[in-house]
């Protein structure tokens, strides 16, 4: 039942999803003794100009 | 006042999304006894690839 | 999978929470044909002077 | 590390992330004490169809 | 209808936040051209341990 | 600037969280290549009554 939401610029690949969520899970279940099954992540990939940190939206890398 | 966020895999038609959110509002209101009209649903449809359940992205339905 | 968030001023008895879940959840699993067991909610429960509607935090009602 | 997810109906241009970004950074900054650079802010950017009020989804002006 | 959230560590006395809440409302307002009066906030107070940088718990200041 | 938030029921030691925050940032730095000292987590405590999952209330484990 642990819920996960990660947010972050850019996009992911596909594969880079898998090992991050794969990841992710281990780590919770291992510390709380939740069983892997029942976590769930949601993985937003925002664009950089919908994101600001200290009052300036970030740039797209070159 | 009331905030309702609904996560969920895939997309839903206009009337699917009528349809749930005047059904939450409904519950909501009469167990609260909060009014219909202060209630705010956000519905996010997202991709299968971007949520994972025991550390494993979601398939698409065929 | 899919994950809910209700927000809500003020505090619900253990009754008005199973009553809620379970209306909500019945209406996400009816339109969405998603199985109900996979529904996820989360309710949390603010102090009014945590929420602000226009600008003016909210009044706990006498 | 103060966090802020700000979500609205419609689209944003840049000029208006930037200012409001900047603004709402301010204001907390001030507020809280806290460092502006410390401030992170998500911007969601939702269609009107996917917010309900009042159990009704929301109309795209026209 | 816009929906806010800001997360911070610690606590702010009802004054503050009365004074980031109208603050922030009017920023959005007037950036977004939305009625202040349809913006809703949801301030969170979080323990300083439950929020970590860098992979570090937050210290709560002395 | 990555951001994180993990739900779940019950509460966790301060040891239990330092090391799943420790790890989770590791993971999420190592797939992503986005320096740990950005990535922010949240980690809400939720009380077991406060959860649903199918519709029902979570039950305190005995």
């Amino acid at each position: 039942m642990p819920y996960v939401n990660i947010r972050l610029a850019g996009t992911l690949s596909r594969e880079q999803k898998e090992e991050m969520c794969a990841g992710v899970t281990k780590v919770i279940a291992e510390v709380t003794k939740k069983p892997e099954d029942s976590i769930l992540i949601f993985v937003d990939e925002e664009q950089h100009e919908n994101i600001a940190k200290g009052g300036k939206l970030l740039k797209k890398p070159a």
